[in-house]
């Protein structure tokens, strides 16, 4: 089988832990997926928490995905509102197979207009203002996360690797998925109704 | 009051959940602690699942910190076996306030001898490999994380989380680990003796 193509999107001040969960889950399948770090161009790409990844390859580069993974982090509010890496997302989020986003990421996507009509989720600190932003996503205050055709938003930072498991389990079976966890000693929330987040963040 | 100094120890193919969920933790106060990521040399290190962290700091650079991290991954093999790397981190092991293993790091730590008589664990799978490879040490098969004198050890992967948020507790209290979490939305199991993956791995 052809390995899937995937890519995960970086930016200034990306969340570290939104890139590098989903990294660490489908970095366990590299006979499966051949993944990328991609911005707008390559090279070491700061993140809020300070470390900085390194870019493997410039958005431009990118042609048709199966699987495109885009993080947030306080970066999100300048990469949402810069045209030239909101174009290079969607073109690439309408191409891709699979589109997942982690945390404030979803609010990025909204931006290119993907999500209008369709149900997501986000951020439980940034929700009320994501909402507010980009009101013609249904958004969902309690998730894990949201599949909605090949959308999969997940709430916020740890949540991309309930997401991303649920992903993998998608495209290679469920055994799949809980064979990863249990690599990386993750107790995966395999429901997309597990969270207590929300609670605790006053949205339900 | 000062910020503490920290290191996150990289090599190559180090496991890129191990260094950084710690560090997504950590990232949370920057305002408390100064965290560096550090190498033999400064630059790009490749982890084992593909993407690339930069080292920010040469190895030969620090002096006493307070906290010393170290990762695991399938390079640790190669690094606990280099006699250069292992002399770096056994001097800053010897004078750092505090030291976190993740998963096989404490493997590395191990080769150091500063674990030897203490208790400590690591990954599950390599388990019984690191305890015949390292047998001074009195490893735990069943534990989320061991904490012995300054050491703090984690199993596998996804455990180095819930040990920084360990770390964290002791040392700027329990609510600011708990908020920690929350920040990032992260089921903390903070209980050491949590640990399913144990039961999997036939190590009890």
């Amino acid at each position: 089988m052809e390995k899937l193509r995937a890519a995960m999107v970086l930016f200034d001040r990306f969340e570290l832990l939104d890139a590098c969960g989903p990294l660490e889950m489908f970095g366990q399948l590299q006979s499966k997926v051949d993944m990328t770090t991609t911005a707008m161009a390559t090279g070491p790409i700061r993140s809020a928490q300070g470390p900085a990844l390194l870019a493997d390859t410039a958005l431009s580069e990118l042609r048709e995905l199966d699987i495109l993974l885009i993080p947030g982090g306080i970066g999100r509010l300048r990469a949402e509102n810069d045209p030239a890496i909101l174009a290079e997302i969607k073109r690439l989020a309408e191409a891709a197979a699979h589109v997942g986003t982690i945390c404030t990421g979803a609010s990025i996507l909204a931006h290119t207009g993907l999500l209008d009509g369709l149900s997501a989720t986000t951020n439980k600190r940034a929700f009320e203002s994501v909402r507010d932003n980009v009101p013609k996503v249904n958004w969902v205050p309690q998730a894990r996360w949201v599949e909605d055709g090949k959308f999969f938003t997940s709430a916020g930072v740890s949540a991309g690797m309930d997401m991303a498991l649920a992903l993998i389990a998608k495209l290679f079976g469920q055994n799949c998925a809980v064979e990863v966890a249990r690599i990386a000693e993750y107790q995966w929330h395999s429901s997309p109704e597990w969270d207590p987040f929300a609670e605790a963040a006053d949205l339900v």
